[in-house]
This record gives C-alpha cells, sequence and structure tokens, in this order.
C-alpha cells in the first residue's frame, strides 16, 4: 500500500501580526520593507531546511526546518516569489537563485504570461504556467511522481491553496516582529483551525513553530 | 530604594490573527461571535490569574497567568470591557462580575459618560473617567499607592497604551484559532518590538506566551 501524497508548506515565515511579506518587494527587497526585520531568521537554517553545512549545529530548530526537502516531488509557487516584477517577463531574470536553484525538482509558477520553461543541471526546472491552484496541483502531482508537493508561497498563493482546502500539512515560523503593513497570511481564512490539528512550539531563538495537520 | 511602579497587562488573549475579540459584543456575548472558539481556553486559569481553587494543578500555564494578580494597585479599563452598551450609562449593569468584581483594587473605566463610583465589599472599586491614556495612567498611579497599574483591555484601549508607549510589561496568550474578524490588537502598532524584548514559550495546552518588556 502506498499512502496518498500531500499537499505541504515549510518554513513560511510571518510575523507576530501574520505578514509574510512587507510592501514595495522588488528584485532588489525580496521581501519588501521587512527584510531587516525578517531576514535576521533567515540564516540557511530556516529558509533551506536541508542544506550542506556541517558547521551549523542541528539544533530542534534546523531538524525541524528540515522537512522541507524530505519527500517532495515538487513545487508550486506564485510570480512573486520568483520575480515581483509584474507584467510580462524579462527573460535575463531567473530568480534570487543563481545558477543552483535549492529546489532540486520540477517548480511550477503560477503566472498569466507565458515564458518557455528553464532547466538547471541540479534537477530544478521552472515551469510557467496559466492554471488555478486545484489544475497546478494535478499537474504538480503528475511531475511529483507520487511523492508529495510543496507549496512554496508567497503569502497571496498560499492563501488562495488554503482557501480552497487544497492543503494537508502546514509549518509556519512566527517571527516575535511586528511589521505592521504587507501581505498578511490569515486574511480572509476565518475559522481555518477547525479543519486542522494545530501544534506548537517555541524555540530559544523567540521563533514559534506551528504545525497544520489536516483532520 | 523603591523601584519605579510599572504600567502592566496579563493574560491578554489573542487569535493567531491578532483579535482579541470577536465582532457583535454584548451582555450576552463579552467576545463577541468569538466565544466558541475563545472561552475554551478560558478556565479559570488563564482569566484570573489569582484564584483559589485549589484543585487546579499549578503548572506552568497557571504560574504564568498568576502574574496578572501580583503587585497591582490599580487596573484601567476601556468601556466596553465593563459595558459593551454604547451611549448613556443603565445603572442597574454593574459589569459581568456579580457583588465580587476579581480586581480587589480601583479600577478606572475610560468612558465620555458619567456615572457615580461603585464599590463592592472585597476592595474591588469603579471608577468612571474622561480622560486620556496618559492622564488615566496618573489618576491609576496615585490610586495605586506605589504599586503597579494593570491595563485591562479591551483591545482598541491596550492599542492606545502601546501606541502611547505607557506600557512597561506586556503578557499576551496567543490561542491557535483563526478567527478571521474582530478587533485586531496590532493594527496601528508597526514595529512594536523595537521599544521591547520579547520572549515566548508555548505551553502543553498549544497557547504560546509571549511578554514584552520595556527596552
Amino acid at each position: 500500500m502506498t499512502a496518498m501524497a500531500r499537499t505541504r508548506v515549510h518554513n513560511f515565515t510571518i510575523s507576530l501580526d501574520g505578514f509574510g511579506t512587507g510592501k514595495g518587494q522588488s528584485r532588489q527587497a525580496p521581501f519588501g520593507d521587512a527584510d531587516l526585520s525578517m531576514l535576521k531568521w533567515f540564516d540557511g537554517r530556516v529558509i533551506h531546511g536541508i542544506d550542506k553545512q556541517p558547521d551549523i549545529p542541528a539544533g530542534p530548530e534546523r531538524v525541524l526546518s528540515t522537512g522541507w526537502g524530505q519527500g517532495i516531488g515538487a513545487e508550486i509557487m506564485g510570480r512573486n516569489k520568483f520575480d515581483p516584477t509584474p507584467g510580462e517577463f524579462d527573460e535575463s531574470w531567473q530568480g534570487w537563485w543563481g545558477d543552483a536553484p535549492p529546489f532540486l525538482t520540477p517548480v511550477f509558477i503560477l503566472t498569466h504570461h507565458r515564458r518557455a520553461p528553464i532547466e538547471f543541471a541540479n534537477g530544478t526546472s521552472f515551469h510557467f504556467i496559466d492554471a488555478t491552484p486545484a489544475e497546478a496541483l494535478v499537474l504538480a502531482k503528475e511531475a511529483a511522481g507520487g511523492l508529495d508537493v510543496r507549496i512554496g508561497g508567497g503569502v497571496s498563493s498560499l492563501r488562495q491553496f488554503l482557501a480552497a482546502d487544497l492543503v494537508d500539512h502546514m509549518h509556519l515560523a512566527v517571527v516575535p516582529v511586528v511589521l505592521g503593513r504587507g501581505e498578511r497570511l490569515w486574511d480572509g481564512l476565518d475559522r481555518l483551525h477547525e479543519r486542522f490539528d494545530v501544534q506548537s512550539v517555541t524555540m530559544p531563538s523567540g521563533v514559534t513553530h506551528l504545525t497544520f495537520t489536516r483532520r
């Protein structure tokens, strides 16, 4: 018997007031004006999950973050996570990640604009699709070959997947800062907790990790 | 040497999305439509802080909540915490707490409407004042006789004290529910964390407790 493939979210970081990014996202400022307060938590342990830096202690927060890469066969991300510049694509931009994006799987990027796929030597590939969350999930599950699909964000695409009840497991990292503005994860998700078993733990870093497991 | 009296907040409960109450507060529904999801955490251990129920185990969450009553000489609360019915006071209403309100000190209630003070045999008294947060704090500190002043909420009055930078210590309890609507604590408090040392712990109940200590 094979377990059903799941749709998962990992290491998704928000402020105490629920913002995943600040205002004014750009290629220079991927988290907008939130950079200064949020990025001090993004030291590679939290954002990458799996990494090859043996000098970083395998403390509980790092181990928790490694769920990000385990058993994942594809990712779906919103346009802004790949490129916050609106409109037609500038084909010279291939994301923030250089020649070796850390995904190592097919990545489906939700956009109304057309662009040819991009393939990298490390197994990452970017596919630009104009699809609803449910349609994208069908494509991603096919590409994942029985492994799980990760919803990579940003905020507005994650919110759409949650509103459509397409998420089986979600791990959030709540950073103790009050941003006051930006893209709020919780908007329109009244009573979300009723569909999930919610668990929580605060790490010595001060970050509170929440896991939502679909009931 | 006497330590300076502080202005403190204790056991103030909000949802994951930052709401302290739902919509539609009334005498019958002190937390509005949030009652069903929030009240299951309000079992006397969290809301009262000090209580005389020896049958409740003195676990860490209960002990943390007892900060509510320690060293407090007066409370300031918003009108809605005393009576959510707007307009002139109905003098037959003396709050939700019966003949022995748990405050045991003078309580200053912020309102534009006049009403004579109410005194209870257990040391609690209600004083209705038309004052700014800073003015109310002067009155409350006088009444507290060197002890600390508690800001009792609700959400909008606490937000005003925080915006005016009048709070020295704040303890929040974040309940893992997503209300989606109501009175949000964080609105207008951008960068609040920069004025405080923030610590956090999740209890076995699933509630995450945050303490803000003014730097």
